[in-house]
């Protein structure tokens, strides 16, 4: 089955579509990249995305934003038709979240459906939402089938506008079904905190740049400790998880708060992109030494694993830790979440749960989203 | 296969379950309605509901809603729960509709299926709407599968919040497959305009009434030929179709400044009913005779059905019509439009399409709305 996944993030930088091999039978899955391209965020739709969640949107806009995202969907697909897609998985645009009350993905499954002539698979997050639970971090499921190892305790970190773990604790238990008496170890999985979000808007503010590109802004610079200290004090640091968080907590309003605090004359831009660095590279390594320590290797995706600073910080504070990217394991670091979600429409596709309650705190496993097909779905 | 049908139309005033026994194999389709009941519209949701319309919700409550009104679906579905119920066609409530560029119909697919633990159909208006149809009315596939007459030429008239007629000229040509010089009459259909909306909204304002139950508001008033003949200006009347409206243009605000304009202490508040009434009477049959003069029965559904004198306004207005209730052919009218979800759900379940391109003036036939399943969908 050839799926596309489809993924825009926070950071409203660009449309990621990720063509993968999927196969489904059983205990027996895989799922193998066959192309990937990340394609600019279309100007107009991007800016529709921030008024939306900067709340100035009007309701006309509201309304349009899902088909305008169709239109840029479909555009962002089209590239890829050679390759008989069966079947597409779109994360949509998360405009508000705020579980376990609601959560909105902006996107249109049957606008796109229509649009392409393709079963759409969108609005993955809802039922979870609805069982009371965050409706994120959905990538566990994946991360557990690509990267769980039988001896070795692992993390899957994927740094994008957030950054995010996924507890991979040793599948040993599992595989010896006699012992009864240890229970496997759940995966569990939650966002640690802000990722590159607040990086990027300063280095907009302050270079015009959309990202600090392998982290040279913040290795010029010097560490803020009273702004650090200031910043690890924000209460979502030490929220037990199961917890998520996105841009209605970590901002560019934020950002903007920090520059008016901290820039000075007299004071580098650098200094405050070292220290917002700091602040990601504390905040997940606090989190994984808090809750896996034994952990021996940390596997990381996202834009962040680019930023070749920010990865020495992480080895810095986690010593003793491997820090390596996705891509030495079959997963190319960009295309993670795109693949993903291709992998969360094929099993909803075929009936199968898409959310770990141990990771979410629904009250059970659910299939995910709503298929929107041409074709009779039988 | 049985299937529940929700509707909540735009007067906010109830959840409409229909529960109808559905066949569809090949051409031969029927839909039996097996029970039905009107729920109270919880007074929290309709207030969320009104805000959005009105522009002034926030991006939470936007978010909240479809999931508020999941539950109060759920609640009203339970009552239902021994049908065996094997699918839910829901659907929604429309916050903005501006085709061809948007509609959105507030409703969670996802949640109301995690709730429930059902397949759930929903936002059956997307699709067409993204190929450049009017996205409504959607009921025209229902009226010509139950209604259309093979010699009479009939319309089918729903008086709602809005009122719309389906014209079904006779399908004698149809039945004519050798015959192949004459076309088929297209089924087409499209919004009138006001139904009980304006109707409604001055019986609150002057009498808390929710409606003009029976007509007797209006059975007592004297139209104000000045206000009537400044109301049939309006601009939406005189558009050829396809068209279609909502609260976005016949809406609270315009009663309000209706009742500013007009209303006099020497004035009773009969008359403005009585012009009203006479506006719905005069633009339903207005269209009727533009459109479809050979029409013999006019078959109505809706609220509006109930109202006596507007029935008996439009019989004086379009002499040597017969207008009946849809009661006399299988449709309960105050359950048509649930029904007509129900069958459209199935529809879209079995891979058929939902929309009339004639009726709606999208490129193309299309299946509608997005399946949200808890168990395979194959």
């Amino acid at each position: 089955m050839i799926v596309a996944g489809i993924m825009t993030g926070t950071s409203l930088d660009a449309i990621d579509v990720a063509i993968c091999d999927i196969s489904i039978e059983g205990d027996r899955e895989s799922v193998t990249l066959v192309s990937f391209a990340s394609t600019p965020y279309p100007d107009d739709v991007a800016d529709l995305v921030s008024a939306a969640i900067a709340g100035t949107a009007t309701m006309e806009q509201l309304s349009d934003l899902p088909f305008e995202l169709s239109r840029a969907y479909a555009a962002a697909l089209s590239p890829f038709r050679p390759f008989a897609i069966d079947l597409i998985g779109v994360h949509g645009q998360t405009l508000w979240h705020h579980p376990p009350v609601s959560t909105w993905q902006g996107a249109s499954g049957p606008a796109l459906s229509a649009l392409i002539g393709l079963p759409v698979v969108h609005d993955f997050r809802a039922a979870d939402v609805a069982l009371g639970g965050q409706g994120a971090p959905l990538v566990p499921i994946f991360d557990q089938m690509m990267l769980r190892h039988a001896t070795q305790d692992r993390i899957a970190l994927n740094i994008g506008g957030m950054a995010n773990i996924t507890l991979l604790p040793n599948s040993r238990i599992a595989e010896q079904p006699n012992n009864r008496i240890e229970e496997e170890r759940s995966v569990r999985a939650f966002d640690t905190g802000p990722g590159n979000v607040l990086i990027n808007a300063i280095c907009r503010r302050t270079y015009g740049a959309r990202y600090d590109d392998g982290g040279r802004f913040a290795r010029a610079g010097v560490i803020n400790q009273r702004a650090l200290d200031e910043l690890k004090a924000h209460p979502y640091f030490a929220m037990e998880p199961p917890k998520s968080t996105g841009r209605e907590v970590f901002s560019d309003d934020m950002a903007e708060m920090l520059y008016r605090k901290f820039a000075h004359p007299s004071v580098p831009s650098e200094d405050l992109i070292a220290t917002l660095t700091e602040l990601t590279a504390w905040s997940i390594t606090d989190h994984i030494l808090r809750y896996q320590p034994s952990t021996t290797e940390v596997i990381v995706s996202g834009g962040g694993v680019h930023n070749t600073y920010l990865m020495e910080r992480m080895r810095t504070l986690a010593p003793g830790m491997v820090f390596t990217s996705s891509a030495d394991h079959g997963v190319d670091p960009d295309a993670k979440e795109a693949m993903c979600f291709a992998y969360l429409a094929a099993r909803t596709y075929h009936g199968l749960p898409g959310n770990i309650p141990s990771v979410t705190g629904a009250s059970r496993a659910v299939v995910l989203g709503s298929v929107s097909a041409q074709t009779p779905i039988r």
